[in-house]
């Protein structure tokens, strides 16, 4: 959990609520409930608490510790396709060692937030009856920690990331010959986030194509891809899925990927979390209608 | 018409068949009889003229005279989503003034490939009894005979053309803008075409989204925009669609764009015309049923 200081075409917020595990949580929220673990300082705001309360989000592993909360600041490009980071101070997360609360490990699902490989793992490790797991990554793990990224990845059921990073990851610039190498590493299941372009879902025995939502307009793309993680995870959570030697219904799954780009979607179309201040659960499944009915041929 | 020399990362052929209209034609010729409209030089050659005859293309309206064939030069970059003209000689299409034999002027739906607005215009004044009118164009018409360009398009029914177009056409950054302010320029459809990202149908009433065909390797995208053409307005022109006031029925224009995508994909599978020498409709049929099985949900 953060704050951050962003600045788009559209507008400039020296100072709000951000972070992965606030947007994947929020997200999430609107699918199944959901209990956070993260870490946040002295200077964490009581509205901020609020609204994750709000949307019902379970805060017993959310801890409160002496500092500053992480602080990330970036400007984007005026098509807002790239951004570059201006500050990042990790404050009170340079020293996080998640500890989940007893009440947490036996939840049978579990979304990893991008954070050091090691911690990922420590997470996973603590949990007793999973029936799903998967999360994110990003450049850094992959380029300085590959070999603990690797044994950590090789422990999940999926992985989602951007098109940059799977061709990182696995050394391949086709989409398709990257998706061959990731779903060797470990995760049955593998999403790569395009951005506006969507998304597409790999298994072993095919793939799935999402769109992505033409916005009107974009104010601010920052936590557009955890919105997504946390649609995916909160849809599947939502359905109860139980897979069995790793299968997931293929149904479950594509329609986990068109409700994480509908989430995703929502997220850019205010700055920080603001969307999800007055979002509702029928604007969403609104959303996924026009998925179907722009798609439908 | 024309010879190219291409280069991409996967070979060189310094002179093979090429040219707007070899591409739109051979596509088009999988699912409607083809007439075309084109200049050569005395350089042609019988093969290829013979490729096109055996796709059934009549070649009335083919023109040839003293002179050199048009010829293109262009190398790709390593991605293959940029390419560099490296050389463009105009030869005999300079003096291209297209005459339409007199067989032709009673067909019902017409292409104009990428040509002067001017030669496009005179060509559809040329014709009795259109069902069906639309085409291409690129940056240069837009940019330096955009007065003419208008004219010209706002005769047509459907505008076929990139992201990049469509942002310099409308001068609007945003895609669903775009499509807002060029729907307003005369033709009732529009088809944005995205590269491997896919294509948008954008009609007042809404939109349709095809997703790019994730091919395991790209060997030479030349020609890939003008198959899709060819595949869009053959698969109209085979349903023998009839459009009163300019609607056309909204699955056959979806189903259209499938068929464009399908011809594009397979134009990339080979350097130049190379793949449409073996191609069947048994193999465009099999790819239209790839593209519905991974965009349902």
């Amino acid at each position: 959990m953060a704050y951050d200081g962003v600045e788009t075409p559209h507008g400039k917020v020296d100072r709000m609520l951000g972070g992965a595990c606030t947007y994947i949580s929020l997200a999430a929220s609107y699918f199944t409930r959901v209990n956070i673990v993260a870490v946040v300082g002295e200077d964490f705001e009581q509205p901020d608490l609020d609204l994750l309360s709000s949307r019902g989000i379970d805060l017993t592993g959310l801890e409160q510790v002496p500092g500053k909360t992480f602080f990330w600041a970036g400007v984007y490009s005026e098509d807002m396709n790239d951004r570059t980071t201006l500050r990042t101070d990790l404050n009170v997360f340079a020293d996080f060692q998640p500890k989940l609360p007893e009440s947490y490990r036996k939840q049978p699902y579990l979304l990893l937030g991008n954070i050091q490989p090691e911690l990922q793992r420590s997470v996973r490790a603590q949990m007793n009856g999973l029936r799903l797991v998967g999360g994110d990554t990003m450049n850094y793990w992959i380029a300085d920690h590959r070999a603990a990224l690797l044994e950590t990845i090789a422990e999940w059921d999926f992985l989602l990331i951007n098109d940059g990073e799977a061709r990182m990851l696995s050394g391949e610039n086709n989409l398709r010959r990257a998706a061959d190498k990731i779903l060797g590493m470990g995760p049955s299941t593998l999403v790569i986030k395009r951005g506006e372009y969507g998304a597409i879902l790999f298994r072993r025995d095919g793939h799935f194509m999402a769109p992505g939502y033409l916005l009107q307009d974009v104010f601010d793309p920052t936590g557009a891809g955890d919105c997504f993680a946390g649609g995916f995870i909160g849809y599947l959570a939502g359905q109860g899925v139980n897979p069995r030697d790793g299968n997931i219904p293929h149904q479950d799954l594509r329609r986990a990927v068109i409700y994480g780009s509908v989430m995703g979607s929502f997220c850019c179309e205010n700055f920080g979390v603001d969307r999800f201040r007055t979002l509702t659960r029928a604007e969403i499944d609104a959303r996924y209608q026009e998925f179907k009915d722009c798609t439908d041929f």
